[in-house]
């Protein structure tokens, strides 16, 4: 799997995949950003009228429902089950799934739809594996992804889902492996979103890449290294987010291979 | 008109136009800090109960459907046709244009209050001129602006609207007068926004100035020049939108001057 | 209170307090990395099924109605009733006060929920002391900070709520105390939405400190200096930003005490 991950990068920047988002107001620019520098096309839309003919000509749709409504939730719902009759893949980002009851809510009905990969904190995997856990805390996370394993598996169990768990090391879940990426670095922890920009690549990725498991680690490796390098020399988060953007279109094959740390298992 | 070009520049800085937006989630801040600094001020506000009042007090409205839905189409048209009745100038940003039928309709609506200026890239005009253009992905254009000057004529001669088609080279058409702009920089397009940017700097300049085409123009061209200037030392696409911020900030006479490729002809 | 000041800044970042947001649309990003930055955890929840249950689980409540409509209204008097009954801290940021009768309509409903905290530039404060101000543009002040301190101490008698008008030299107003800050730099008034950041920090520190009105006096120092020092490499607006947030994270004692200007008196 490894010498393909540069080859997944470079999948996308050639294929340049449309990728639909309806995702909170917070992340949309900087989500939209990550997909451009990273060679995709990003389109946001949520209008009822038209979530569906925006599914039609994508290569994949992200789902994130950090700031979502009724409207919001319906527009999702919509555009999930029209992903799903178009064989189109999707993926699911639970932000501050626990936080709420009506958060709860709203993410049975869109895990019922089956989405190709989920990915989130450990709380937030955390709480969609078992709806008791307790101590989540708005939209950040209070668990190490390690304590997020075996909710992990017993959610790719339930769902069918490739599962990624995010976190200092990341963990991606499916197909009967396990992987682990030990790149990024904690300043990233201070720059909101970066878990939103996570999906929004694994969405570009999936959009391209037909193993969604192997996909989905191309994105989470990209965004932790790239993420690692602009933390480097970043005077806070403000910086980080900035040279973040610019790496992730500027990265190059040596840099990515010097500082991946992955462990491929079963 | 080369030399009106700046005096435009300073008009704004001076006079600091309101510059009402009702505009896309994904763009707001980016927008409010391009107006803010080339000197206007932006203003969002998309409520029924407070546009017609927003637009009373705007030296100029713009509308970008970016990320429309039925509740900001109504707000949209309910702008428009007080700035007609008020007879402030307002600028419309097709974003989409083409992708999708509820987009087409929207625009058909927005387009029969007569806009002053209609700001796309090829891909959206050339959809705006003529529905059955196949082709259009998303909300990036597939097509160069040079495709579109056929279309453009076509479109200002239906409308009456100056018509501004951005691209490596901009076009801007109408009063009888044709002019191009060669500023910018590839870099630019992987820049979420810098269209809807485009479109509110026009705003800010058809709010202060009375001839509407040179307004377009010099809107363009500052656009232009400071995005130029921005790509030159940026390591990718999030140092250029800063530098370009900064730079419609600090511009100065002899950098827009000798920098500007500018031809203007019929 | 001037030595409790940087100990207030370190208990925000201790205590790294959830605050909960109902914020506008221009600024969410911003507002939520600044809150990173200085500590605490943001969360952006406007949906009225769960805006109650997010009142819940926060340590202060932030109300801003920069880009309210009627759905964002609700929610805004849904919280702030749940924050009364929970006996939880908010702040009410009235952007463009004055500048259309809904908003004043909004405000008034608001304003009678007793905020504890109420920060607007000088033209929001004026116009919410006293509705027939003349003169108010669409959301930036053409008042100075001092012309409204007498409707700082009348909207302070009528609503009991500490007062905070934001400006080149900051007023807060409460408890029988008035502090003057004179931090920052007139550059910040470049960078949209650097109001918006200060009502949110308030609502940090309100979330941690008991004493209000030395919360957002801590809080408004914390902004100002870190404004100021990010103002003086700035090449204009953007950078501003970029720096600014950077030094919410990295910000020393040192820098804070030599540069702090303020006057504490009745």
């Amino acid at each position: 799997m490894k010498e393909q991950l540069w080859q997944n990068i470079l999948y996308v920047r050639k294929n340049s995949p449309l990728v639909h988002n309806i995702t909170n107001y917070v992340v949309m620019n900087n989500t939209a950003n990550a997909l451009l520098a990273s060679g995709a096309s990003p389109i946001m839309a949520h209008a009822h009228e038209e979530v569906k003919s925006v599914v039609a000509i994508s290569s994949a749709l992200v789902i994130n429902i950090g700031t979502l409504d009724n409207y919001w939730a319906e527009s999702m719902l919509l555009a999930a089950e029209q992903a799903n009759d178009l064989g189109k893949p999707w993926i699911l980002d639970p932000v501050g799934a626990g936080a709420t009851a009506y958060r709860n809510e709203v993410l049975a009905k869109l895990i019922m739809l089956k989405p190709d990969v989920i990915r989130g904190n450990a709380s937030e995997i955390m709480s969609l594996a078992n709806h008791n856990i307790s101590g989540t805390k708005g939209v950040d996370s209070i668990h190490q992804s390690s304590e997020a394993i075996s909710a992990a598996k017993s959610l790719h169990e339930h769902t069918g889902s490739i599962i990624c768990v995010s976190g200092a090391t990341d963990i991606i879940l499916g197909n009967g492996q396990k992987v682990l990426i030990a790149n990024g670095n904690p300043l990233m922890g201070k720059v909101t979103g970066l878990g939103c920009t996570a999906s929004a690549l694994i969405g570009a990725f999936i959009g391209t890449i037909p193993d969604k498991l192997e996909a989905t680690v191309s994105a989470m490796a990209l965004l932790g290294i790239a993420g690692e390098i602009a933390a480097e020399n970043a005077a806070g988060p403000a910086s980080l987010q900035l040279q973040l953007i610019d790496k992730l279109y500027n990265i190059s094959e040596t840099e990515f291979y010097q500082l991946l740390k992955i462990e491929i298992g079963s």
